[in-house]
């Protein structure tokens, strides 16, 4: 079967759009665009589309590697923009540009927990690791949402983690799965073939996040796996996952690219918007 | 056959000495040691000795709770010792007194990549992980010296974590497996049996860095399996590994508690202060 992502990312649109408008006030997410990576601004771009039909308002900073230079005045920047109490929730587009790469995790740490709502602050992922928080990485409530909605039981089944040391979606599902104490077999692009082959064709749910366009053949996976594609890349224009298309024909449940993951990805950083607003300022 | 940490903390002491010795200053460590847990004062004590023994200068800043009520002025406070030039490296000792826990990331993060000797500030990790740097993490410096020493190619094994997400052993060296491509599986105290002893009974070494006495018994794991115990947990003032001594008798290695790996952890502190007091200051 294969994952309407965009289906169910329009059913939380719906529940998220009625929800904002039983309240006093539209929740506000600022997001940071530093650099002009263009596939960086199309993403923006669906998130504030995604926020504005929901009636939530989207404000975008964008600002030009020039204006940063380093990291300490970018991080003075999202400091500013922490203070203001009418922002309810922040995102810094990710990547950073190539001068300020390095210092990725200083920059998202000036974020605090109270409005992260990529949840990949420091604070932030540690409140969820250690179950403090019900604020999750997107990543981790779209699979989550995907599992809940097809009926995948974990418990018991073997999972593949590809990239599970990504910032973005495998080190946040590999806190997740530890936090609940389910165990799972972390490989990457430099697991040698032989020993990726066999715990792929072992796995019956293989999750993957590394963004590298035909990474999973087919052949590499058992008939009727759960197939999680959250890798994304794009070549001549067009956007790809890290799994063969064909995975489709032979697995349980497969999330194409695009249409699986990313669209339910956008979703879940506004329901956590929500609830970091509601948290801040009460629910209506 | 079982690891003899002492003896080789010993030759490594003995290395470090004579570089010391062949050097125009002494390189200087500066400990802080938060609240009054009597176990971390007798770590601290140990890394002192040993730095005595080698000639390096080890400073000891004992702070009380009531001095540093939270970790704005704890940070302030180590920000000071960071700024001080003669300092080569700096230790956060860890656990924080309770009232700091929450805040272990950010008072880790104080301390510059360029002075921290543990490798677990989140910039010095992210170096560690993109082999951008040497300095790794202590337990990484362990079993890898533990490995080389007799002789263990890792290639193609199956490595089970326990404790993959924990701090100080499991999230450096799922770093370290995941920056050279070796797979691992991941489990952890909440691990269902069942799996956990699915996964450890097909496992070709087993690294266990949870701090729970008797977790993992002789009859969980393969006969010739290689097994790092650096999990340490002390009951009526006796130290305790992860794992049940009787797994000496079936395993390939051993590394026994104590004596396996906490001497030879400490004696890789000193060799990263050494690595970071050549970079700043350059080497004889």
């Amino acid at each position: 079967m294969i994952v309407g992502g965009k289906a169910i990312a329009e059913e939380i649109r719906f529940e998220l759009k009625n929800e904002i408008q039983a309240r006093e006030h539209a929740p506000r997410l600022d997001i940071i665009l530093a650099g002009d990576d263009p596939a960086s601004a199309a993403y923006v771009k669906r998130k504030q589309v995604f926020g504005k039909s929901i009636g939530a308002e989207v404000v975008v900073h964008e600002t030009s590697e020039d204006a940063y230079p380093d990291s300490i005045a970018l991080i003075a920047f999202i400091k500013d923009i922490v203070q203001n109490p009418a922002t309810d929730g922040i995102i810094v587009q990710l990547p950073l540009p190539e001068s300020l790469r390095t210092h990725t995790r200083s920059v998202l740490d000036a974020v605090p927990p109270e409005k992260d709502v990529d949840c990949l602050s420091s604070g932030a992922l540690e409140r969820f690791a250690s179950r403090e928080s019900d604020i999750r990485p997107p990543s981790v409530g779209v699979v989550d949402e995907i599992f809940r909605r097809h009926s995948v039981d974990i418990r018991g089944k073997k999972i593949a983690l590809v990239g599970a040391t990504g910032g973005l979606v495998g080190r946040p599902l590999a806190l997740w799965f530890s936090s609940r104490g389910i165990p799972f077999s972390a490989v990457n692009t430099k697991t040698p073939p032989v020993q990726m082959r066999e715990i792929l064709k072992n796995a019956d749910i293989v999750i993957s996040g590394v963004g590298k366009a035909g990474l999973i053949t087919a052949d590499m996976v058992k008939a009727g796996v759960i197939a999680i594609d959250a890798g994304t890349s794009s070549s001549f224009g067009t956007l790809r996952g890290d799994m063969d298309p064909a995975i489709a024909l032979k697995a349980e449940l497969f999330t194409p690219v695009p249409g699986g993951v990313g669209p339910i990805t956008v979703a879940m950083l506004f329901r956590n918007l929500l609830a970091l607003a509601n948290k801040s300022k009460g629910s209506p």
